[in-house]
């Protein structure tokens, strides 16, 4: 297994890129073998402080990097030799199995889709967000952003996507699938919700519990919550900002520490035909760590062959 | 002035409605005759504990009762001897110049939106929510639910009512209203927030500051957030569960305290004839309190002639 690693992404890359890779390499039972990309000086010099298992890596050496403000779809076409183009180069070629990276979210969504492109079927790729529930799990909240707006059919995927994702990545037998309202019973809701509820109740692919409300997405009740991507992406912030106000205020408590979105890496682009996986900007050494470890997995478990089987027509 | 008050409207009523009313008229300088609708010998009972200064209010006896899960139109019909609908009776006919209750949230809005009638030019009337904020102030998030599905437009004058509220109300100078999006550039956002947007800016009755997400709520940046009533339920009813979740965690800090909801009493139906003001079934002493304060100052300046003159065709 080849996973490719962008080595110059995120706030604190190389360095902290270069410390997961190394705890990666030093814990992992198995470890796959990694395309480190990036600027070859910056990371040998960082390799002769953080020296990783020979014959683990290859570095390939790239000339350019994505910054976190230039527009996607350009600087994806205009810089060829940047750490992210030669990773979907690499992916779309089969010299790798998975690509990561904590850099330019926006040119990781441009890659995912027009250089990978969706599972036939998938009409809309989704990024999810990681909600901590008080029972000490998470929850998975589809889509966080990248869909705005979103028909009922969306939805009805982004339950399938999702399912599959907490099934096998998180060992969650016949996850709860949720949708997210603003009322408990079939037939509350804006339009959108109104339409959705019967596709997920007629959908054999999931377990679908009903709706929940904004002050269930933390409780015991829903493995996977799905809502278009603005409502998805207002409660994501605003989770956030909670986390930030905890720490403003300097309490200190377990079950908001989980809140802190960087110790569970990144999140996969679900429904796409390789495993992308998009770091927060924030990332840290065990954020990379976490990253690899779950592309490794989502490789392993075939987690998109089992995807394209869910959505290939019948 | 009289404000109509139901007694037998929440979780903890009479009881609690007789001790708001109590504080109210001990503390209030220049109080307003109450109109104290319910079960009159509940009530007299507890005027026996709880006694009133005399001349300041006047019992209205209501024999029925709407309770909290009864559908509202229906109630609203058929039990015209409840405290509700006695209260907008009295309402509706001049006999009072504002009603508060705490009871069936859904027939309130039903008396509000078909007995008083929003007002001319008036698309949709609405109702907020507040906001804690770190800078000490609240902020007005609307609309908070009973508008699930919006037009442009509908955002638009909701920017206007919440201005106008959070000025006169609140006694804010040229208050900062915000769109909520999950952007912050114009052009970012769902196909309503991008129509949206053209018509704050170009608003001049509203003092419009751009876009501001869901990390942006509880700092210090807009007094009046406006979107439609999904997005907005989803957000209150998750900063309600965090501060759930904070006081199960025995967590005590002077701004969460800050989201314990019942202390802002309740929120005005904005758009309508008369001043309407709708409680949280958990409304408590200091709630009922509140409540008849807000109903007395919006008496007192007027809003309801502010908004009609805002609405008035050119």
């Amino acid at each position: 297994m080849i996973i490719a690693l962008d080595m110059m992404g995120g706030d604190y890359a190389p360095l902290e890129a270069v410390k997961g890779t190394l705890s990666y390499l030093s814990e992992a039972p198995d470890p796959a073998h990694l395309l480190l990309i990036g600027d070859e000086v910056q990371l040998q010099l960082l390799l002769q402080q953080y020296p990783l298992k020979p014959g683990c890596f290859t570095i390939i050496h790239a000339s350019q990097v994505i910054d976190m403000h230039e527009h996607p779809t350009k600087a994806l076409k205009e810089k060829q030799h940047s750490s992210i183009a030669i990773g979907f180069h690499l992916l779309a070629t089969g010299k790798a199995d998975a690509i990561i990276s904590a850099g330019n979210t926006g040119a990781m969504l441009v890659g995912a889709l027009y250089s990978i492109k969706p599972i036939e079927g998938v009409n809309r790729p989704t990024i999810g967000a990681y909600m901590p529930r008080e029972n000490g799990k998470l929850g998975l909240l589809l889509d966080a952003g990248i869909n705005a707006d979103c028909k009922p059919e969306n939805l009805n995927q982004f339950a399938i996507l999702g399912s599959l994702f907490v099934q096998h990545v998180w060992n969650i037998e016949n996850p709860g699938v949720a949708l997210l309202n603003i009322g408990e019973e079939e037939g509350k809701g804006n339009l959108l919700a109104q339409a959705t509820y019967p596709l997920l109740k007629e959908n054999p692919l999931i377990n679908f519990i009903g709706n929940i409300e904004g002050r269930d997405v933390f409780l015991d009740k829903a493995d996977v919550i799905v809502c278009e991507g603005f409502t998805g992406n207002v409660m994501l912030k605003m989770a956030e900002s909670v986390y930030d106000i905890i720490k403003r205020r300097n309490i200190h408590d377990a079950y908001f520490d989980r809140f802190e979105f960087e110790q569970y890496g990144g999140v996969p682009v679900l429904g796409v035909n390789k495993p992308v996986i998009i770091g927060h900007g924030i990332s840290n050494e065990p954020s990379f760590k976490n990253m690899i470890l779950m592309a490794q997995k989502i490789v392993e478990i075939n987690l998109i062959e089992k995807i394209k089987k869910s959505f290939k027509p019948q």
